[in-house]
């Protein structure tokens, strides 16, 4: 038995969590099965299971595994075939990458599509959204969602490394995706099941990359339900 | 016969710039035997050979290879043993990498201690530095240099990524050090050489990084000229 918890919207067949995408696709690179677990912010008991705060947590047969960044560690040490990282020191490099991706991409998303995701979540869950990230953001949800047209280009120039990547291969880890390109792509995953915002041009060379990603496992990310 | 140029002040034994401290890091690693050939900013003939705008630049016997990404890529195809990168995806991922260490840290760095490095050039290569430089930072040398303390705040929280690694390992690349340590060593052992700020905080874990790659080959990059 193999369950993936991941976040909910109201819609339950919602999945937006850029975290919980990352392990959703690194589960799909290693060709193994597994069910994903729906549940809301405020729905906790599996996360207490595994001392964890947030999903993603992975019940692994038993072995539980929370953090997106340990869960790929896990499934590389436990299932050597298809490896999320070609070495060592992929792995390390990928530790300073993640903590760029989180702080870049996620917190330069983040509030651009902000009140889009409060809009797809229950009452409560929407109460408890909503006081949580306002704190966290300094202002209303609203407030930081309006200032998406004066973010849009920081945010474009903000990510021209990745860009550096592409100009010499198709994936961002080479000839075929890793870990990187999953990390990457849950980011923009999750714009695209929770807004209509678009935060690429179209001659981006990840818009094309972003499609690629979309294609894999055989059109994955592109079938997934959207909240909109 | 095996050559790196690259480039000097005005005291032809001091030799700052980052980018050749990446190569000449990198022929350590390797263990190769290799002359270093001074050149300053103005003379350029060396560089028409390896049809090259910039220094580094390798000629391996014969072979030339410019820029300091492409000469870790050639040594490593070159040379097998003791690898740079130990894997395709993590020469893949330091091409991300290494844009954003030139924008983040080079960028971040440059405007802090430019002024210190136009003292350190001879009249024509000064004047040189000074016209392209003020033409890139829209200001005068001292200009950009007096904005330091406003800037170095910034700086230190723009490279916390690499914190992040160094929470689990003792280098960037993982219990050794590779490609990622000395393309962001190359920053740091600029800034030594040819000026006083110290841009890290004693209690910051780069510190002890630092520390740890300055001793690297018997104290290499402690053993160098500084300009100041």
């Amino acid at each position: 038995m193999r369950q993936l918890f991941e976040l909910c919207g109201e819609n339950r067949d919602v999945r937006f969590s850029p975290f919980c995408w990352r392990s959703r696709l690194m589960l799909k690179h290693k060709g193994l099965d597994f069910d994903c677990v729906p549940i809301t912010f405020l729905e906790k008991q599996p996360l207490e299971t595994a001392a964890a705060k947030t999903v993603p947590v992975l019940n692994d047969n038993g072995t539980w595994v929370k953090e997106s960044f340990d869960i790929a560690c896990y499934l590389d040490d436990t299932y050597a075939d298809r490896p999320l990282f070609g070495s060592a020191d992929a792995r390390a490099q990928a530790r300073v990458l993640n903590a760029w991706v989180d702080h870049t991409l996620l917190g330069g998303i983040f509030p651009m599509i902000v009140a889009d995701i409060h809009r797809h979540l229950d009452a409560k869950n929407a109460a408890y959204f909503r006081e949580t990230r306002e704190k966290f953001l300094g202002c209303t949800l609203e407030e930081a969602q309006a200032s998406r047209a004066g973010r849009l280009g920081t945010f474009r120039k903000s990510i021209a490394p990745l860009r550096a990547g592409l100009k010499v291969n198709d994936y961002l880890s080479g000839e075929t995706p890793a870990w990187l390109d999953y990390a990457v792509f849950g980011c923009f995953i999750w714009v695209h099941l929770a807004s209509d915002l678009e935060v690429l041009e179209v001659d981006d060379s990840l818009y094309g990359w972003r499609e690629r990603m979309f294609e894999l496992f055989d059109g994955y990310g592109r079938s997934m339900p959207r909240a909109a």
